[in-house]
């Protein structure tokens, strides 16, 4: 009998994380000082980050050893089971077989602490006691409260005010976990008291929650900051994920074709598959899919180019494919997906044809999770959703090819805190917003000259 | 090193379900006809249930196949891992060794898919096409939505008109599992049609959903009427949760000297406990302990009598621990704990001795919870968070008589539809309610006359 999961024991989880960084066949692209434009890495003074995860950065040691202390919170939930969808195979009809790795059994429910572990882990032992971050709807907040408590740290998580108001239960999760969340803009930082004073109904943006956290960080000598996708060391941790998936293929003699990952800021989709592109590099045939929303098209649509990371120009300029810092996607339900850049790595991978990338409406990503969901239990996050339509509609070529191809879907959190999106879905009140075209070009006008 | 969870590979799961009846010291008493008071089992006509799980319900084998077609939708999400609760040991100062199982991982994300599964199987292997069933707050409703979606059958789940109000999202899981989700009381059947004539504004009861769903089973040739809890089948199929404990102390070499689950019809704590109280049976010592909460004190505080298992007085009448079957709770956030009665098979071990009862207010309970979740990591269900209350207390006594003693708690699910809960508690809008006497008084006053 075939098993349903590929299991590994607590002893087979991977001890060190991949560094791609010195296998690239072309070196990134230095970040940029936001405001001088000169270049640099992430110790921009004051420092914000934690000294190792600036090393970490720009690190070229192949393997980087996963501190202990990390090993003992990833074992509350690592290793995580690859699935194989048998029942979804069947609905479909497909010669394919479909794997799926299950981030999603994690305390907050995703992938996201992979890397909250470890970057908590870092402040803690360079002596600090408090992190500052910001959260959108909520996910990478709470990943990074779990892990402070878990670690013994302070988290200060600055929310976007409209999402506060609006998704009080990821709120009460961070509060669960002892973290201090702050609507945003708020009057604990002089950048939000100035936005405050001029908009007292300011519903706030994750731009603003940047500026907050990051303030916050530089303006007290115990905190650092922290951030959770886009950066090397961020996509670093990931690669447990990765990691994990080839000791399982290997348990069953099997080898993916093609791999998908959601990508927003770039975490999932790096995670899953940068130990895949080392063997990509070393000769190995596999595809490496990126899935993102129309709404917000940076790899598909946007321009490879210099821009900043932030809309409050705090964070790093970097090269990227991206649809201009200004540019407001529309609300589509996978928060997680709306921001106008992308990893600079993956752009880089994706810009020497290592990497594919494809994009889709959000109507036909939730048809394939409610599919997804009534032959294999699992209800998925909007993001990964993503992942899910594009590694369906893979299977469905294959059983018009008549191929048995390997797929390999990163599922990188559960959908309980996202079943407003399923409501709006199943009662057919979703819209699939139009191309933003106008916007794109728009803010592409805003990138800076350097 | 020593493992965070004791894993059991899918070959090792348990194959039969351990029937405790054959093994009882005395039998139980019979079960008695609602509307005749004369004894009989479940097959009362038009037969509600599955003539299988009728069958099961007497059943006088030790042991009973688990079928090949409920072992593959096992396999989705078991074997569950036992925890090793070493974070939160070393938070108490404990020299006890705490170990924790956690049933949070199925899709529903509860041990409710245990028999879920099982009854919509025998239901499809019968021939039938369709189940019906009540919900409360939605837990039992959504495991019976998953199952039914995996094995092909339809589900009519009627939900407490409040809760389908104010907790939208648990029926939102429901229907993304492809369920019909009816708000009651409704128009739908006999019995909502007649209270919504004298009460336009009836905000439903889980007595009105349980005659709603019993009478559109009995009224449509190929539904059937499934219960999540109380009954001998139920706590039959949950038994896998204490059989895989077994082999996973096994594999360790431990033993429990106390094992706690939380208590309202008994599903959860019968399905840890039963395979120990076999050992207890054969000489083995073992302490279990039923956890209730104080606002429904039916085992501490109740009668040993024969009463209605429900306000409509559809149900069998049983004998067991009772509070009176028109007996109201407050309403206490664990909803799945406000049961005026408990399984019969559970109030006759604890009549014989063989299982302890503790009650506690929920405030200390969510004390406990936030404790767990601070320490562990997990967020647990206001119900299960019971049973961890009554473990660390236990923890705390083995602090201070230094005794080591090796502690077993459920965890049957996790609070993430509960974080309103969890939000009360944290701002300290939670209240603890007195002990109801007089109500209690009042309602034992209404027990049936047999």
């Amino acid at each position: 009998m075939e098993e349903t999961k590929i299991m590994l024991e607590e002893k087979e989880i991977p001890t060190a994380w991949y560094n791609i960084l010195p296998d690239l066949p072309k070196p990134l692209q230095p970040y940029l000082n936001p405001a001088t434009q000169e270049p640099g890495g992430l110790a921009l003074p004051p420092p914000l980050f934690a000294a190792e995860l600036s090393k970490q950065e720009g690190s070229m040691e192949q393997w980087i050893d996963i501190p202990g202390k990390v090993m003992d919170i990833y074992r509350l939930y690592r290793p995580t089971p690859l699935f194989r969808a048998k029942r979804l195979e069947a609905v479909l009809g497909t010669p394919a077989k479909i794997y799926y790795k299950n981030e999603g059994w994690s305390p907050p429910g995703s992938h996201k602490p992979n890397t909250a572990i470890a970057q908590a882990y870092y402040v803690k032992d360079q002596g600090l006691k408090r992190i500052a971050t910001e959260t959108g709807a909520g996910q990478w907040g709470s990943a990074l409260a779990f892990a402070c408590r878990l670690l013994g740290l302070e988290c200060s998580v600055y929310m976007v005010k409209v999402s506060y108001n609006q998704k009080p239960y990821r709120r009460v999760l961070m509060e669960t976990w002892g973290a201090d969340v702050t609507p945003s803009p708020s009057k604990k930082t002089n950048a939000g008291t100035k936005i405050l004073e001029d908009d007292p109904d300011c519903s706030g943006s994750l731009g603003i929650a940047i500026s907050e956290a990051v303030e916050d960080a530089a303006t007290h000598d115990d905190t650092l900051y922290s951030l959770g996708s886009v950066l090397n060391h961020v996509l670093l941790h990931q690669t447990i994920i990765g990691l994990e998936c080839k000791k399982q293929f290997e348990k069953v003699g099997d080898y993916p074709d093609v791999i998908f990952g959601c990508i927003g800021g770039g975490s999932s989709l790096g995670g899953i598959s940068l130990p895949y592109v080392k063997d990509k590099l070393e000769g190995k045939k596999v595809r490496i899919v990126a899935v993102e929303p129309e709404a917000c098209p940076s790899l598909t649509k946007g321009l490879y180019a210099y821009d900043f990371g932030d809309t409050a120009h705090l964070a790093p300029i970097a090269k990227m494919y991206t649809l201009g810092h200004t540019f407001v996607p529309d609300p589509i339900h996978a928060g997680g997906l709306r921001y106008h850049g992308d990893s600079p790595l993956i752009c880089s991978l994706y810009d020497q044809g290592l990497i594919e990338a494809v994009a889709y409406h959000q109507n036909p990503v939730f048809e394939a999770a409610v599919t997804f969901a009534q032959s294999e239990g699992i209800i998925p996050a909007p993001e990964t959703a993503h992942a899910i339509k594009a590694g369906i509609d893979e299977a469905i070529n294959c059983k018009e090819s008549k191929e048995s191809k390997t797929i390999l879907i990163n599922l990188t959190g559960h959908g309980y805190f996202d079943l407003a999106a399923y409501d709006d879905y199943l009662s057919g009140k979703l819209e699939d917003y139009e191309y933003p075209e106008a916007k794109i070009k728009e803010a592409l006008t805003h990138l800076p000259k350097v």
